[in-house]
């Protein structure tokens, strides 16, 4: 099948990209390159299934002439920002990145007939719920950060869109998705932070904040077991096993990377910053119902993450 | 209190303008006059505490200058588009009127520290839910036009805003509202075609369609009664009792125009064109909790509106 991944050279965009054309589907792949990297997919270029084009997903007349021009049958939308702690100062970073891409990625598709979507929204949507267990039928959604918004004013564009033009449309809520290629977060903060540093480590809020991490592979591996939607809008949360607490993160960072006596010191609060959600739970049923689990734990995924970091790093050094 | 009404000059903006100056409040009435017309607030032109002005809610340099000018300590956001027909071709309508204008709004109100908005949203951010009662914790909402998405992406932006900086938001989710000043909709368009055909009525859909229309005097009283909101979001679904189908509106409109033995054609269906929901029910309990309730049932609303707009006639000439 002839895809397009929109954002395909960010983190979790240019895994989806290898794994695409491990299938043997076609990947053109899109990104602005303002948080995605060349490198990323540089692995691909000699792959005759693979186009990678720097374009903008706001840039109405450059989508229409690459619909026209590759015809793709499923769009993977992954064009966001996703450093929600930057956009915390600066909404219009989600306005343009977050919601203005959806918004012209369904319109070109509208125009050009293009009836697939994958679209990667995020746990944000739902707001600060605690120790609420989430599923996809929890009411009162309610986005403490721009980011989150943006992500759920996305989701309700995919719902009109979808129904007024009869696409398929496959959202999945991700909760923090770490692996190689990691642009930004917790665990890419602590490795940047250790290798500048390496007995003194900060650590935003309390380190108490405890969310469970999902590794790449599994994430990618849910796409493509449930990328064949039925027409309408098919929603999941996506999730893992477990929850890992930021103070553990920093633990298993400094283990892997072999250092000793790290001293930690905490910013203080509940939260790392405003409009970080501290913890949150997921309940998978729903996914889990389809036959799909993941199978690193979070501890586990962490763990996996802070190994394939390293993993690049000696590779690209 | 110093107010500013965006969108001031249409339908519902301009009988708010109308209450809040009767109630003694100062009202800056802000319209790009797209919708609006100056005409429906030229009778508040002469009073000392009303001040009328032409600009874009769009334009992130004209709400800097007039809320540098100005300081509301309140805005009543009713920017939006509100012709859901129209926009059902034309998704872009809604981004720039109706999204684009809720994000300015706040992003002004972020960074001139004003702290309350009232927000009008609509029972079109459910979707198409038939005979379900629609309560304020119905979860799931998805709707089914691009009107309804970039309300319910504009409800997502206040309950972001809010939070990170300690705004209080009043939202209103409207049913259709009648009443004087009205710019669009059924018994406009009613009361449209038969001054230009009195013998014959096309009616869109199947005729059975059937909404509460709520009057524009109930839900103004709604806004300023519960308009010293709270800190964070309070969201409340207003309506009013009973529903009228769209038949029963023709045959209001006819009898109060006095014509006789019009014959309805119907193009058919049961939605009026694709986006619009035939039916909805709201489930009132949270509004009338406050003490609220409305004057007119659904058909007084609808039959007090045909009076009304006939009486602006008569007076415009």
């Amino acid at each position: 099948m002839k895809t397009m991944v929109i954002g395909g050279a960010g983190f979790i965009g240019s895994n989806l990209c290898t794994e695409l054309i491990r299938e043997g589907h076609g990947v053109v792949c899109i990104d602005n390159f303002s948080l995605g990297k060349a490198e990323n997919v540089s692995h691909l270029i000699c792959e005759e299934q693979f186009e990678l084009i720097e374009a903008d997903a706001t840039d109405e007349g450059a989508l229409d002439g690459l619909f026209s021009k590759y015809h793709p049958e499923y769009i993977f939308h992954l064009a966001a920002n996703s450093d929600i702690r930057e956009s915390a100062d600066n909404p219009e970073i989600e306005y343009r990145n977050t919601y203005t891409t959806t918004l012209r990625i369904l319109s070109a598709m509208k125009k050009f007939d293009i009836k697939k979507i994958f679209f990667a929204s995020t746990s944000a949507v739902y707001g600060d719920r605690r120790d609420e267990v989430l599923d996809e039928n929890t009411s009162n959604l309610s986005p403490i950060s721009y980011y989150g918004a943006s992500k759920l004013g996305s989701e309700a564009l995919i719902s009109a869109f979808s129904y007024m033009n009869d696409m398929s449309a496959l959202i999945f809520r991700f909760p923090n998705v770490v692996g190689g290629h990691l642009t930004h977060g917790v665990i890419f903060d602590f490795m940047k932070r250790l290798e500048e540093d390496p007995v003194r480590l900060i650590i935003l809020g309390d380190g108490n904040q405890t969310k469970p991490y999902i590794h790449e592979a599994d994430l990618i591996g849910a796409i493509m077991m449930l990328m064949d939607a039925p027409k309408g809008v098919s929603l999941y949360n996506v999730g893992t096993h477990g929850a890992t607490k930021v103070t553990s993160i920093a633990d298993i960072v400094c283990e892997e990377m072999g250092l000793k006596d790290v001293k930690y010191e905490y910013t203080g609060g509940e939260s790392g910053w405003k409009g970080d959600v501290p913890r949150f739970r997921y309940c998978m049923d729903k996914i889990h119902a389809t036959g799909w689990r993941a199978r690193f734990s979070s501890d586990e995924a962490v763990r996996a993450a802070v190994r394939d970091i390293l993993k690049e790093r000696e590779s690209h050094g």
